[in-house]
């Protein structure tokens, strides 16, 4: 039904053009995915090359001059020196050169990309939301979810902790809910507690529409249907936890999202007006591209609302309110333009559907970090809680890298909040000790080389410099 | 200048009398401190005597019966049948029992103590403080703290959690006190967000009086003033930290008190005008009853309250809030029967001053479980963060059982909410996850019967039974 490209059904071979793409936003992305795409691809290469010229003369000076050129940065010392003895030290040179390109590309990224203004926040205000907060899987095909898929301003968003299968912590959910609802009583932050505005949790799941059964959801065993309804039922757990305990009527709203990896468009699952959800009421963005991508903008526009009314009318069931349909709207609008720069850039597909990622990021993660498929990410607090997500990236990457003789790169990173006193000292702290333990589950890889972590912390507040943090493996510390 | 036997200095070989001694509380407080030691006390002599029975003809008949008689429970039937192949698994028999103890010995306590009523509640209301939190140390020695050493009322303190050398976690603190403010502002529970009350956060050192350099508190090295120092330094990181993120004035008052484990005497900083306590201005409550075990009630009282304004006017500072004041007297004043308790009871001074626990208790701790030195509590979520404090519990286990060849009984509790969906499910997964971690770094005494784990779940409220779960050692959960 839906074809093979699914976003170039009436132009052939002729790029496609959607009345309401954002085309000169849909440049800078494809600028900053380049850039950072460009500084990960160049590790390789530049390595070989270097090691191809460790028998000449003046080896060290020659690899410190390359690697200036071609990655940015120096290589740390130690390895080139001691390679006319052992052989030139690859791994460690590979691991130390993509925890430097992690935060070289991070620091780009903070130049490049926007400081988000008032407008965002007044956004959400306007669709009646004090606080939006974003679960996606964890998978690395959804790492550009806010910034790309969705094109949300990364700052305004409460949240965007990612988990397997998008099963979120339901007390940490709602420890974070409770925080915020304390703001708008003691500081009326963003607004009074009596403005009537609510919460919004959203859940992202995905799947593959080209191949199905096998690129989906690792975490929900490719199912996308069960993908769908785990969401749902961790959505209502959510809503009920904050019931039940605070006695406070539907303060909460819940929506539901799934997105197609392969190319990135979005199905928005239709509320009705008590906020409920089901699998089966969506709203499919790349039809809706299909269908309106020979109308005027207005007419366009019309039509994504109209297909929202329509999927409540189709289950005679009221609409939901008016925000949320402005929201969901605006979701759908901002999708189009990503699913014709995929189509624009990768022929409506992706061409890597599966796993290619280039770290494997644990921790809190690096909200900067925001392009598909560069890091699997283990939202985690402790080894020991998270052990069967980090055994399934160390698979992962026994398959990307180590079958192929290059370390498996694992980048530490916890934030801290400046104003909390000791709280710097504490994330330092536990890099170390999420260091230990994934060194210690993984000690063969580890003690071939063939598993390099790397920590850094950084403050809450958005834009912050990224500190890198001396774990015991001194060398990449240093670079 | 303290004589051996502090608080018995005015009578020779008679027991002292306060006049502010609430002697009908000593009495059940002894009944139920001597039931639950005769309950533990029980356990190796039943053993040692069935142990001596196993070559007779009706060994397992005879075996349940005394252990019916003298345990109050049966013993798990397997290693009693199987005695005549391999000798009897006395190990297994002891965990076993430990862990059934336990049990017993909680839904005893829970029949015994009196439910706390809407008075106890006041009490704190009338003092100024909507809650009250407080962090004593997880040494085993201060286990009796709120029930014998403070005689507060269990249930109406917002939490009582312990941690090695007192030193709370400021994150988990302050998402508490959020908490607690969010119910007063959203449903007005205890009283509204604008009747002017506070929050208390109480820390609880310890120290020994007899061996000041050995039986201190191990996690600040025996130094009583560390650990003083220690306490009022967290204090303070506490209030600052909610400071610095809730921009609101001194919504909360903090305290510091010494705990002397030999005669669970309490010293309490008093605060000045501002809240600033130091580490050199308190009130020594075995000096007090010196001081006050002649007089008549009222004097005494007069007495205690005068105590409190001498220690400020000393230091030339203004004196605390009259709620505050009120609330160290009753501190005192309740601490006094306590001093009077161990005096009738042990002469003066525990005979234990040592550690001499009966379990290690891991997880969130059994609140009802408030004897002195029956379990080395460590309050944990995951093994990874708190391996320091369990290593120490296993080297003091060490000591005390596993010398003897007796096995190391660790008793895993984590307390759920059935307000929260999904939420006791996620506390008996907890429960396992602890009790692999637990097994997993301590593997060799594991697998030589030396380390013996259980596990029970709870609802938060108070009063709910224990649940026991089965951990994969089948044996101890079907006792
Ligand atoms: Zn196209
Ligand atoms: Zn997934
Ligand atoms: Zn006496
Ligand atoms: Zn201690």
């Amino acid at each position: 039904e839906i074809p093979p490209n699914p976003a170039c059904v009436n132009s052939h071979g002729q790029p496609c053009r959607h009345p309401l793409t954002n085309t000169a936003q849909n440049h800078d992305l494809m600028a900053c995915e380049a850039m950072v795409r460009g500084h990960f691809a160049a590790i390789e290469p530049t390595l070989r090359k270097i090691a191809s010229l460790q028998r000449e003369e003046s080896f060290v000076e020659s690899a410190q001059s390359i690697a200036r050129a071609e990655l940015g940065f120096e290589l740390p010392a130690r390895p080139l020196k001691d390679a006319w003895v052992n052989g030139l030290d690859v791994r460690a040179l590979y691991g130390a050169s993509v925890m430097r390109t992690i935060r070289l590309v991070i620091d780009k990224t903070q130049a490049i990309v926007n400081q988000d203004n008032e407008d965002d926040v007044a956004f959400f205000l306007d669709c009646g939301y004090h606080a939006v907060d974003i679960t996606p899987c964890s998978d690395g095909r959804l790492k550009g979810l806010i910034r790309y898929i969705l094109r949300l301003p990364g700052a305004t968003i409460r949240s965007k902790k990612a988990y397997a299968g998008a099963m979120f912590d339901v007390e940490d959910n709602v420890a974070r809910w409770i925080e915020t609802e304390l703001m708008r009583y003691r500081e009326a932050i963003p607004v009074p507690a009596d403005a009537g505005t609510r919460y919004l949790k959203i859940v992202v799941y995905h799947y593959s529409s080209s191949d199905p059964d096998h690129e989906g959801c690792a975490a929900h065993g490719s199912d996308e249907r069960l993908a769908a309804k785990a969401g749902l039922d961790r959505l209502s757990e959510f809503r009920q936890a904050i019931e039940n305990s605070f006695f406070c009527g539907a303060s909460v709203d819940t929506l539901l999202i799934g997105v197609d990896t392969d190319t990135d468009s979005i199905r928005v699952h239709i509320p009705d007006a008590n906020g409920e959800m089901t699998l089966d009421r969506w709203v499919c963005n790349l039809r809706l591209y299909q269908d309106t991508v020979n109308l005027d903008p207005t007419s366009a526009r019309v039509k994504v609302f109209e297909a929202i009314s329509d999927a409540t009318v189709a289950d005679a069931v009221e609409g939901p309110h008016e925000g949320m349909r402005r929201l969901i709207a605006t979701l759908l609008i901002n999708n189009l333009s990503q699913v014709e720069y995929v189509c624009g850039r990768y022929g409506g597909r992706y061409p890597d559907i599966g796993h290619n990622e280039q770290i494997i990021s644990v921790g809190d993660g690096f909200g900067e970090f925001q392009v598909r498929n560069l890091a699997y990410f283990v939202y985690l607090h402790t080894v020991e809680e998270s052990v069967q997500d980090l055994d399934v990236g160390i698979k992962i990457f026994t398959r990307l890298n180590v079958e192929r003789g290059l370390p498996i790169p694992v980048s530490i990173h916890f934030r801290y909040d400046r104003r909390v006193p000791g709280s710097r000292e504490r994330s330092i702290e536990r890099c170390r000790r999420v260091g230990d333990a994934i060194k210690s589950r993984y000690k063969e890889l580890y003690q071939q080389g063939l598993l390099i972590c790397g920590a850094t912390v950084q403050d809450m507040a958005s834009g912050s410099p990224i500190e890198p943090i001396e774990l015991d493996n001194i060398l990449i510390g240093r670079v």
